[in-house]
């Protein structure tokens, strides 16, 4: 019995030695080896996969994520249909990515590009105010959430807003058909939805029409959350002042997309959280001994909930 | 009775306009005014003054600073002896001292230069992780002690040091000779000592020796707690990886001094905290009545501790 791991694009290095701190006596597969082996894993351990990899695993008992996230498992027409699928349960991961956004959140706030421009033409200029902000946190889950407490924390005036209704939150909150009163209310947008028919493309030009004019946008979510050729006539009409984005329809962002020269973007390469392998081996092979023993399976994904 | 406000380069419109509101009635000189009346003045107040101005102001029954900083009256050996100085309390200033030094720590700990330029050759590259770290903030003061709790509240290890010892606190901290020592527990130095001649120059190479290799550094406290020419050879060294300066020796930074266009430092223009003449005014207007009343006054500064 065997675990096969791929992730296109990714290191693999730290998951295999995490797994050989763990349990060394377990196999590991990698796109490496040949098909005969890969063709008895009972394991695959995925992120990004293609699609046609299914007919590489004939005898998969087990599909897990290498992160907290399954819709690029669940998006995928080629799914083998009635095979459990499991995530990552990484409590790191919100920490992770509240430092990201408290980052972009706190560089926009203090103009860290602008005065990068000045550093550069040795320009001594110091009229140059912050930026007032009032974040407004989209997706009010485990890591919106994070982001909300730590906002708090450091005095930034923080909303939320989300699918469902919310009764006292100690911030203002605005659920489902108040977007436009939310977007009021915020001029920084941090993207923190999960990714679902309902939720994809919401970053798209009728929403930024609705934004307070100079909006920033952060988009730590999923590339398809935001309609990408309606973020830069955002920002040619003011609408939107700059954006920070992680993540892209297209990953790697191809070379000459518009994205990577424009002066008001930040681009990082989908980093802003990243699953630790010490985190999420241990629940890895946890599943792998408990299908040995025939036992039932932790953190498993329902299909039509979507995580 | 009058009030002299002298602060050469900076805008003094926001502190008139402030004046205006808190007591319209006080008269208000600044240097455009006739000697004759500016030689009436009863309270100075005051920032990078140059020495000249003491003899102009024979009738002086207090000076004020116009920050919370007073080192830039206490260096100045023709400061009048006698003539009591008050300084400004401002709650807000650790708020935005300490968003500064958040972005710095952030920016610094999830590599926002390495993806800055990673952005400019178009590249993607995820392999990338985070700089592990551990503030150590230099002064315990009210901005140092607000950038140690909200260091606490993003959940980054942070410790302590000061010039007193101090029992019980909540973090790790460090007194006086234990300097190695606290050196040795983070790799992030964020200054934010009151400049006094113990102070003076103590970011040198002897502290940079003693750091954490690869240790950032975030000078916020005055140009002068670094000897400046030590600065690029302990990056040279590897002792230190970079450095966040807003302060500098000579300001504005001279066109063509070699921190300009260093790679691993980031400058700005000494914006990281500016005394917000609307929490600043009222202060003033306070002590210059109990001047006209004869009752003590509020935030007067020790001559000889410096602060």
């Amino acid at each position: 019995m065997s675990i096969f791991l791929l992730a296109p694009g990714k290191e693999l290095s730290p998951w295999k030695k995490a797994f050989h701190r763990e349990a060394p006596e377990i196999p590991l597969l990698t796109a490496e080896d040949s098909p005969q082996r890969i063709a008895e894993a009972k394991m695959a351990v995925l992120w990004q996969h293609p699609s046609s990899c299914w007919e590489q695993l004939p005898a998969l008992q087990l599909i897990a994520s290498m992160g907290a996230g399954v819709d690029h498992l669940l998006q995928d027409p080629m799914l083998p249909e009635r095979i459990p699928i499991m995530r990552i349960v990484d409590e790191g991961l919100s920490q992770y990515m509240s430092s990201y956004v408290l980052w972009g959140i706190l560089q926009h706030h203090r103009r860290a590009s602008h005065f990068a421009q000045l550093q550069t033409q040795q320009r001594w200029n110091m009229d140059t105010p912050t930026h007032e902000i009032r974040v407004g946190v989209m997706g009010v889950g485990a890591l919106g959430m994070d982001v909300i407490r730590k906002c708090q924390a450091l005095q930034i005036p923080v909303v939320g807003y989300g699918n469902s209704p919310r009764a006292n939150t100690d911030f203002p909150y605005y659920a489902a058909e108040q977007l436009p009163e939310f977007l009021q209310a915020a001029n920084v947008l941090v993207c923190l939805l999960p990714l679902t028919p309902k939720t994809e493309g919401i970053l798209n030009a009728t929403l930024f029409e609705a934004c307070t004019p100079g909006t920033y946008l952060i988009n730590v979510g999923r590339g398809r959350h935001l309609v990408e050729e309606d973020l830069l006539p955002a920002i040619e009409a003011g609408q939107l002042s700059g954006a920070l984005l992680d993540v892209f329809r297209q990953e790697p962002l191809p070379e000459g997309h518009p994205f990577w020269s424009h002066p008001a973007l930040t681009l990082t390469p989908h980093i802003s959280s990243v699953t630790n392998p010490d985190a999420a081996v241990p629940q890895l092979v946890e599943n792998y001994r408990r299908i040995q023993k025939n036992e039932p399976l932790i953190h498993l994904v329902s299909r039509e909930r979507g995580y």
